[in-house]
């Protein structure tokens, strides 16, 4: 079966946005943290710069991507990708489906029936490859249900001091994290921890 | 001047206690990821076990250690390290001077007068050595004070679901660090950042 990995950044303090929302407090650590150009596909294309060993990191981790589940506070906030997710179909947890969609041109697709319903549609999109979970309620979700193989952290080297936590509202913790493998960058640390949802 | 390092363990959620106050549930991933036995002085000796790596983190940082300054719940949990902390004179924030305190064979202090006058004593005792921070209170006090130099994070691999948060009342942020070293142990990762007080 397909990997399901959780792909966050988080500030060492655990936010993953600011008190107003704005999450580039947080990515742009990552994101600023060296003069690497790395490009970002989809509809909607963007270049980054990085630093070399996030750089690599980046390339790797969204190489082996096949498809996304995230909510729709996330889809809003990126104007839907321009209809298109660089790292393959996008799956966005929705009430309903919005006005005007879903669009022929479009991989963007909503899911009204929950998380199991998403990753199992995601899963089946992706093929060989992985499906990436982003956002914070998203990610607690599938941590809760137990659907998570991996957790990918970015803790950037900032202290926010307010704003929305990672993990908030986790429902089905303690819960005990595989060692992780570490790439250190420049101003960020990426952290992946296997999941093992086979232990207490 | 002798640098102020704060020094605590945390949960990947941002816990340094489970929602009973116990500490353990952090520490001992710490503790118990190997079997290296790593002695802990002062006049109520203890041994750990841990990883090879983190060993030698442990015995490279408190073997720096000069003097040790925390809160006063940290004191009564630890029954007052027995008179003499292992890492040197501790400083113990309070309110006022517990019955029985000073003891003339104790090197425990408690100062009532703040953290700016905790870290000029701490430093003072110190000598050459480094001033340990402990404390989730007490590392927030030294943050949002500007007097910290480094802040040694260990990040357990646990999710621990709710407690008591290293970083919950900041006053002073967002605060940009410098980049952390790192060290991998099992099951903890040790993350020494700078604290840049001269930046934004």
């Amino acid at each position: 079966m397909t990997d399901v990995i959780a792909i966050m950044s988080m500030s060492l303090d655990g936010y993953v946005a600011g008190p107003d929302g704005d999450v580039m407090g947080v990515f742009a650590w990552y994101f600023g943290s060296g003069d690497v150009a790395v490009e970002a596909g989809g509809s909607d294309p963007m270049t980054f710069t990085m630093s070399e060993p996030s750089a690599q990191h980046f390339h790797e981790l969204t190489s082996g991507l096949g498809a996304l589940i995230t909510g729709r506070r996330t889809f809003e906030t990126a104007q839907g990708w321009g209809g298109n997710h660089a790292w393959g179909p996008a799956f966005v947890l929705a009430h309903e489906v919005p006005e005007g969609w879903p669009r022929p041109e479009s991989t963007v697709h909503f899911v009204t029936d929950g998380i199991e319903s998403a990753v199992r549609q995601a899963q089946a999109a992706a093929g060989r490859k992985s499906v990436a979970v982003h956002g914070a309620d998203t990610i607690q979700q599938c941590l809760d249900a137990g659907l998570l193989d991996y957790l990918q952290v970015d803790v950037a080297a900032i202290l926010l001091g307010g704003g929305v936590r990672l993990f908030d509202h986790l429902t089905d913790a303690p819960a005990i994290l595989g060692n992780p493998t570490v790439v250190e960058g420049v101003g960020v640390t990426h952290l992946r921890y296997p999941v093992r949802t086979d232990q207490p």
